[in-house]
C-alpha cells in the first residue's frame, strides 16, 4: 500500500525517472516489507516559476550551482 | 470544509468529471453531513510517464488489461 | 490507479467512511470506468486547531450553523 | 523546514507568485520562527475543468462574481 | 478557492497558527485577488521521526542551530 | 528540491524509516542530479480505518495475506 510521491523541478528524463522507479519501488518493498503490486510512485514536476525556497522562486535564484 | 482530491491517469472527460463531481459530492453531503458549499473536488492528471504500479511506469506496462 | 483522498475535520465514524468507500469506489469505477482493485480511498482529519477558512481557524469560528 | 503550497486556479502572474513568496516566506519565519532557508513555497495550479465547488466545476459556476 | 497547505515539525502554538491564518489569508486576498470566504489554510504537524532532510531524520539531526 | 513523501498503514519502525531515508536520498541524489542538503522525505501513517483499496479499508480486509 505505499504511496510513495516525488516533486521536482522539471528536466529528468524517462530513463531516470524509470530507475528511480526500480530503486525506490525495491527499498520500499525490501525495507518497508511491502509488496511490488501494492507500490505505486508518482512524479510531480514543477516549474522554476512555481517552486520558492529562501524566500525566492527557483526562476529567480543567481546562482544556479547553489540549488539543483 | 471536506476537500477531496483525486488523482488519476489522463483520458476522463469533462463529462466524465462532471459526473464525478456531482456524485462524489452527493455522497460526501449525505453521508459525511456537510454541505455542498463547504465541498471541493479536485482531479489531478498524472501522465503514464509520472506514475507507476507494480515497479513500472504505466508506460511501460505490457498487458493494458491488467490496468486501467 | 485512482487515489481518492478527502481531508474533513475529525467526527466521521467508522461506518460513515466504510460507506463513503463505498460509494465513492463505486463512482469512480463506473464513471472513470476504472477497477475496484486499482481505486484507492484515504481519510485525513484535520483537528479545528489546524483547517482555517474565511481568515479564522475552526476552532474560533462563531457560528457553527454557518459551516460543517 | 516549512513547505507551503498553494493550490489556486490559474491566472496568477509572476509577479503576483513573487510577492505571495515574499510575504508567506516572511509570515513563517517571523510567525513560525523558521529560516528562509529552510522554506518552500509551491504553487500548483487546477484548471477550472479540474476544480469543483458547490457540486459543480468551476467552468460550470454561472456566476463569475460568487467566486473569485 | 485558493487551499494554502502549511507543513511543518510539532510545536506551534494556536496563537503562532491563529497569527499565520490571519496573515496567509490577508497575503492571498490582497496579493491573489481572491476572497477569504473562499481560502483554507490547513496546518500539518510531522513528528522529528517522520521528516527528513540532508538524508537524515530530524531526530537523528546532530546539530540543532543548523535546522529549525 | 525534491521532496518525497511515502504514504504507508502503520507499522514501521525508526530503524526502517532511517533506512528508508538512507537509500531514498541516496538514490534521488544519484539518479536525479540533486543534493542531500536540498532533498526532504516525510512520512505519513495512515490508519487502517482511513485508508481503503478495493472497496474496502483496510481493518475490513479478510485476507492479510494479500495485502501488507
Amino acid at each position: 500500500m505505499p504511496i510513495v510521491r516525488i516533486e521536482m523541478l522539471p528536466g529528468r528524463t524517462l530513463a531516470q525517472k524509470r530507475e528511480l522507479v526500480r530503486v525506490i519501488t525495491d527499498a520500499v518493498c525490501n525495507i518497508a516489507h511491502t509488496r511490488p503490486e501494492q507500490t505505486h510512485v508518482l512524479f510531480s514536476e514543477y516549474s522554476v516559476e512555481d517552486w520558492a525556497w529562501d524566500g525566492r522562486l527557483y526562476v529567480d535564484q543567481d546562482d544556479e550551482d547553489d540549488e539543483e
